[in-house]
C-alpha cells in the first residue's frame, strides 16, 4: 500500500463529557486483523443519530472518531483478501485495492448464525462506527473490521443494472446508502410486512389475509373499497423520515395500493423539504392516494377525518424519543402496528400493558440491518435520483458538502436543528 | 317464545370490592333489541381472566354477572332475525330458535369498519360479557347484543367437515371454542405470520424471505439446516398456554417446520397437564422437533443450549404479567418477536426504549378476535378431540363439571391455583 506507516490523519473526534468536537491530527489507521480493510474516506455523513453522543446522553466518556456513514476506496487488505477465501463472505474472493465501497453504519461479520439470517445490525461480532468502541468515518481513513462481509462494492458490475456502474450518480448520493436510505427502506418494508397490515393490503379480513385461500373462514361482511385503503402516519422527517417517505410511496405505488399517508415533523422547515421532495418524486402510484404533511395536532385532527375515528393502520416512528411514541399510539388504530426505527434512551416505554391491550398494538423495534437491505436500498437509489441526487436543492436530502473545519459549527447547528444534512470531505 | 316473562333464574354474580361470589335470584333477561338473541346456557366457563375481576383489580364497582365463556341454544330472537336481513351479517337471516350456539367472550356489530376486517375483539360496538357493562354467561339466561353477527351457529350443517354435526363432540369441549382455543390459535398464528420469523420460516434471509424470490438480493452466506429449525418459548400453562402450544404444534407439524419448543410455567401441576397433553396428542409433525416443559430458570438454560446463546426467535406470553413480560425478552433473540395474548394490568412495560432498540424487538399485544378465528379453532377442535374432548383426565383441559352451589369454592380454589378449569352447568 501507499500510505506511509507513520504518517497521520485529520479527523473529527468527539470529547467528552458533552457538546466537544475538535478536528485533530491523528495516526491513520494500520491492518491489525487479516480480514481487515482500510478505506479512504471520500465523503462522511453527519447523523441525527450521532447527536446522542454528541450530547452526551449516550453513556460514553472515551474520546473517539465520529460519524457511522462513510463512502471511500480500499487502499489496504488484510491477508485474508484474495482467491484463497472461497467459501467466506463474498467480497473476501472479489474486493480489491481501488474498489469504491460504501458501509453500514455498523461493522458485521457475515458468517455467523445471526448474519446468515440477515440480521446484520445485530451481528454478535459487530460495533457500531463513531462509538467508543470502533473509531468513525469522520476523518481521512478509516478501518474496517470483517472488510468482507461489512462493505459494499460499488465498483462491482454485478449489481448495477445491465452490469455498468454508472458515474451519473455522485458519491455525495451514494453516501445515503449508508444509513439513511436503507433504513428508511427498512422502516417502510417492515410496517408493509406485519400480519396486522395485510387486511387491508390483501382486501382479506383477519385471518383469512394471512392463510391459503382454500382456509375455511368466517362469514363475515364483504370488505368496501374504503376498507382496502391503507392508511399510514410517518412521525419525524429528518432524513431517514423523508427516504422512509419516498419508500414507502414507491412500495405502495408498485402494488397498486390506494393510500392516505400524513407526514409529521414539528419543525416546518422539515416539512418543507418533506414537501419539496414529494412535489418533485414521479411516485409510479402518486394518483393512488393521498398524502398531507403537517403538525403533529393537525395530524391527529387529519387521521381522525379519513378514518371515522378509528386511526392509522401502521404508523412508522423515526425519530427515537417517547414523545414520538406516544404521538404513534395516539394516531394507531387497534389492530395496527407502530414501526420505531429511532434510537431510544433510557426512559422507560411510555405504555401500560393494560393500554396495549386494550388497543391490541404491535410495536416493531430497532436498528437496520444496513448490509442485509442494500441491494433494496440500491435500487431505489438509482429509481429515484430526482430526489436522492443533488446537493443543496431545496428537494435534496443533503444541505451542504463542507470541510472538517467548520465541523464544530455543523455539529452545534444541526443539533439546533438550524441545518439540515451535511456531509464533510475530509480533503477540502 | 315459553319464558314467562316474569320468572327469574339462577346467576352467578360478582359483588365489589373483592372476591365476592354469590348466586342469587336474578331477572331473566328479555329481548330489548331487534338484534338480541336470547340463549339458554347450556355451560358456561370460568377462565383465568375473570379472576381480574374478582380479585378487584379491574377499577370496577357494579355487581354483575360473571363469566365469558358460554355455549347454550337459541331460545328469543329479536325482530332483526329472519330472510328481510338478508345483506346484513349473515345470521341474522339463518340463526333459528333451536339452534346450538357458542358465543366469543365479546359481542360484536359485525357490520362496522372494524368488524369487516376481523377485528371483532375491538369492534366500537362490542362489549365484555361479565363486565359491568354487559351481564355474563354464568347464568341459565342470557342476552346477547348483535346476535346475528355476535354468536357462532353450531347447528348450521356447512361449518361441519362433511356438513353432518357430529353428536361426538361434547358441549364441554365446544365450550372451549368461547375463548381458550380461539386464543391459543391467535396466539400461535399471530406469531407465526411475523415478519421477524419468515427467516427461519422460509429458509431465506432478511429481506429476501418476505419478497418475490426475483428481487435482487445481498450476497449473503447460505443459511444452514440448523437456522432453518424454529426456536420457540411459549410462557404461561394455564388452558389457553397448553391451546397455543397445542396449535403451535399443529401449524408446524402441517408446514413440516423443524422446531424446538420450550413451555414454561412456575406451577408443576401446570407442568404436568402440559406433559400430559402432549404425551397424548399424535400431532402430525412431532417428529420433527424438539418439546421441553419446564419452570422459568431452566427454561434459559435450555434455550440457550438450543441457540448458542442467541435466543428464541418466537415467545407466545399467555400470562399477563410484567414478569412474564421480562421473561419473554430474556428468552428472545435480537430480531425476534414476543406475542402477548395475556391480559395485562396497569404498570408501565417493563421495558426501556433502548433495551428494545438495542434487542431489535418486536411486540404484539392483545385479544383475540374469537368470531374471526372461529373457523380456524373449530377445525382444530375437531382434528385434536384427542386433547379437546373429555373431562377430568389427566390431559383433559377441563378438569370439572359443577352446579352454580360450588361457585364460591370454585373461584376461590381457581384463584388460588389449587384447581384447573371449571365450568358450570347452571342446570345441574
Amino acid at each position: 500500500m501507499s500510505i506511509p506507516l507513520t504518517s497521520t490523519q485529520k479527523a473529527v473526534r468527539w470529547h467528552p463529557p458533552s457538546y466537544d468536537i475538535r478536528v485533530e491530527d491523528v495516526p491513520i489507521p494500520q491492518i491489525q486483523h487479516p480480514d481487515d480493510a482500510l478505506v479512504k474516506v471520500k465523503f462522511a455523513g453527519l447523523c441525527g443519530s450521532d447527536l446522542h453522543v454528541y450530547r452526551g446522553h449516550a453513556g460514553v466518556d472515551k474520546v473517539h472518531i465520529s460519524g457511522h456513514e462513510f463512502i471511500g476506496e480500499v487502499v489496504a487488505l488484510g491477508s485474508s483478501y484474495g482467491p484463497h477465501s472461497k467459501g467466506r463472505a463474498p467480497l473476501y474472493t472479489t474486493l480489491k485495492i481501488g474498489d469504491k465501497v460504501v458501509s453500514p453504519f455498523t461493522s458485521n461479520c457475515g458468517e455467523c448464525p445471526v448474519c446468515r439470517l440477515g440480521y446484520t445490525a445485530r451481528c454478535p461480532n459487530g460495533k457500531l462506527f463513531g462509538s467508543p468502541t470502533l473509531e468513525g468515518g469522520q476523518a481521512q481513513f478509516i478501518l474496517v473490521p470483517y472488510g468482507g462481509a461489512t462493505l459494499f462494492n460499488l465498483s462491482d458490475p454485478n449489481i448495477w443494472p445491465n452490469r455498468t456502474p454508472t458515474t451519473a450518480l455522485e458519491d455525495s448520493s451514494l453516501l445515503m446508502l449508508a444509513d439513511i436510505l436503507p433504513t428508511g427502506v427498512f422502516a417502510a418494508l417492515q410496517s408493509l410486512s406485519h400480519p396486522k397490515v395485510q387486511t387491508v393490503l390483501t382486501g382479506k379480513p383477519w385471518p383469512a389475509c394471512l392463510l391459503p385461500s382454500t382456509t375455511p373462514m368466517a362469514d363475515s361482511m364483504t370488505m368496501t373499497q374504503d376498507d382496502k385503503v391503507l392508511t399510514v402516519a410517518v412521525v419525524g422527517l429528518g432524513p431517514v423520515g423523508v427516504c422512509t417517505v419516498v419508500s414507502l410511496l414507491d412500495m405502495l405505488g408498485a402494488r397498486g395500493q390506494p393510500y392516505r399517508v400524513v407526514a409529521i415533523d414539528l419543525l416546518e422547515s422539515r416539512r418543507q423539504k418533506m414537501r419539496a421532495v414529494h412535489d418533485k418524486i414521479d411516485v409510479q402510484g402518486k394518483g393512488l392516494g393521498e398524502f398531507v404533511v403537517c403538525a403533529p395536532d393537525e395530524a391527529k385532527v387529519v387521521v381522525k377525518a379519513w378514518t371515522q375515528g378509528i386511526g392509522c393502520t401502521a404508523v412508522i416512528e423515526v425519530v427515537g424519543h417517547n414523545d414520538a411514541l406516544e404521538l404513534a399510539h395516539e394516531l394507531v388504530r387497534a389492530f395496527g402496528v407502530i414501526t420505531s426505527v429511532g434510537v431510544h434512551g433510557q426512559p422507560q416505554l411510555p405504555f401500560t400493558g393494560r393500554e396495549m391491550y386494550n388497543g391490541n398494538v404491535s410495536l416493531d423495534f430497532g436498528r437496520c440491518p444496513v448490509r442485509a437491505m442494500f441491494p433494496m436500498a440500491f435500487e431505489l437509489l438509482i429509481k429515484r435520483q430526482d430526489v436522492f441526487g443533488g446537493v443543496g436543492q431545496p428537494a435534496s436530502l443533503i444541505d451542504n458538502i463542507t470541510d472538517f473545519k467548520q465541523a464544530a459549527e455543523c455539529y452545534r447547528a444541526f443539533e439546533k436543528g438550524e441545518v439540515g444534512k451535511i456531509i464533510f470531505d475530509p480533503w477540502m
